[in-house]
């Protein structure tokens, strides 16, 4: 089993990466007898994965909540849904929450555990590639608002990540590649020789080479924990995690958040982002087309299809969290393997990629 | 102007102290130019104090949300409410919140600042005695449950505490009492000679004389900054702070929040609390009278005049926070200025001392 270990100010943590790293991970051995634990799951995964969890922990106090699936389900009313079960429960202080799934699941575990009794602990289980990449490490939770996505939330550490690569042999195919999109993302915008890589060796990863992925995943996660470690709260450098995302939250957010996954959305808002940097002469037009090439090959989507009011779209964009001062701030490329954040980029520039996507 | 210096893992700040601190402060002469800015507070703090505020500000985006006062306010509704607020006027993660109240507000704003957008800057500027000597330093927030007070919330570290000594003036007696005990709580568990002080001048404080009042202010948030910066989550030493708050907890809980104020009922909770002690054994009769005699003489309860259901009082007991492990986690005495935390106090000695308060 690999670890990743990511030290921040005041916690480290290991991420664990392995086949069947439940039981490798040992959380059975773990002092949980006198804990109370949460299982935090919802229903497509609870059927598939549950079991697996609730064989190796030993607990007395052993709660199960299982919500239904769907990113809209990531809502301050199963936030407080949550909190009253535990409340109910009598869960305390040295209680913790494990958090089964993908990313509504990790993000609205986190939020719940980071809040209950102003903070409890939390084991982070991804269950989707996206999550054993990106939503499950580095500390972000977050529950959505009809204003915007991931508006309200925390930065609360996990105890434990735990990525057990079986786990990924039964995602659906549109959710597996939705992982793909942010792990090329970590050669994009920091790590040119991950992108050869993946150029290389991307039909053994879309394969789901056991190999391939614990080598992508791994890699993925110390590019995030690299980035992460230097800029926990999102002060700077950990902005650059979100190329191609400003864009990818508009259209999720204008197309109601059912028509792309989030990886989808990603891979367009990433083509968004390439072009505009090369329409600003950062980065060069073959560098650009190597990114859609790499993405178009994944089986990725590679531009919307849908017609945005541009304005309508703007004005989404700059309700994005990383802006300041009214100014839309972006993540766009000097070169593949080098993101950069620029706060000037001229509205008339971005209005032109949007309307040509 | 007094200082009290906060140094943390990952943060620093100061607890200013002074007569018109809110001027002083130069509250005026802070960058706020470009951030949106929001004063929250509650209706009759607003009349009193915010046109200070105003007129010291100097920001193009100056908002004001006013609540009702009462710590019913204090509320996962109000929380939501005030997070769209600021979605809907598009603040961002360089906005501030300026908490002008006392613990209500404090708790509630702090707890709004650590969740939008994953947390934003606070300032603290305490209107009650109460606020400044004890909720607004350390950086606890919260809301209340009816299943129990303070059980939501995260730990989230003001940017700055302002202590405007001249806005306790139009303090209700009831309310600036509420503060002594909490004054009184500093010297009992860990400053005998703070407590010595403040059986010499305790008239000096009740009538409100400026310069005892700024002593007794900066002893106290020094006392609370040296066990707060040594323990910041609340894993050991902080405890300690919880002194006869268990007890008090319960008095609230059970009279439904509308017969005692804080500090009332954490006077009775510290007299319940140092007389168990001294049923233990652990502190003596002399030391258990001073305590007394010094809340008398404050005009402080010092009992509840309440029968309470001894069963039911040790269920809400039962549910504080410090708890584990399905056991009651109280702070008793050694010694006048000696707390520690016990956590196999027989049930049937907590019972005796509910029934005869």
């Amino acid at each position: 089993m690999d670890r990743v270990k990511v030290t921040l100010p005041d916690k480290d943590y290991e991420i664990l990466i392995g086949d069947g790293a439940i039981n490798l991970a040992c959380l059975k051995d773990k002092p949980f007898e006198t804990k109370k634990i949460l299982v935090l799951t919802d229903e497509n995964v609870a059927k598939l994965h549950i079991n697996k969890i609730k064989k190796v922990i030993r607990s007395k106090h052993y709660y199960e909540y299982i919500i239904k699936s769907g990113e809209e389900q990531k809502s301050l009313i199963n936030f407080e849904k949550i909190l009253e079960f535990m409340l109910t429960h009598q869960f305390d202080r040295e209680s913790l929450i494990i958090a089964l799934g993908g990313g509504v699941i990790g993000d609205l575990g986190g939020f719940v555990a980071s809040c209950y009794q102003r903070g409890i602990g939390v084991f982070q289980i991804p269950t989707t590639l996206l999550a054993q990449v990106d939503s499950s490490v580095g500390g972000k939770t977050a529950v959505n608002h009809s204003l915007g996505k991931n508006m309200i939330g925390t930065f609360h550490q996990p105890l434990e990540v735990i990525c057990d690569i079986s786990l990924l042999e039964t995602l659906p195919k549109r959710e597996f590649l939705s992982g793909i999109a942010e792990i090329i993302k970590y050669g994009v915008i920091g790590d040119l020789n991950f992108f050869c890589w993946l150029e290389e060796n991307i039909d053994l990863l879309l394969n789901r080479n056991h190999l391939a992925l614990k080598y992508a995943i791994k890699r993925s996660c110390e590019n995030k924990r690299d980035i992460v470690s230097e800029d926990e709260k999102e002060q700077g450098k950990r902005a650059l995690l979100n190329f191609g995302h400003t864009f990818a939250h508009a259209i999720e957010n204008l197309t109601s958040y059912n028509t792309w996954l989030h990886g989808e959305a990603v891979s367009i808002g990433m083509c968004m982002a390439a072009e505009l940097s090369n329409n600003l002469g950062m980065i060069n037009q073959q560098s650009n087309t190597r990114l859609k090439n790499l993405l178009a090959k994944s089986g990725l989507p590679t531009r919307s299809d849908s017609t945005f009011n541009v304005d309508e779209f703007i004005t989404v964009m700059s309700l994005d969290k990383k802006n300041t001062n009214g100014q839309i701030n972006l993540i766009l490329l000097d070169a593949l393997g080098k993101a950069v954040k620029k706060s000037n980029t001229p509205k008339n520039m971005i209005s032109e990629v949007i309307k040509s996507y």
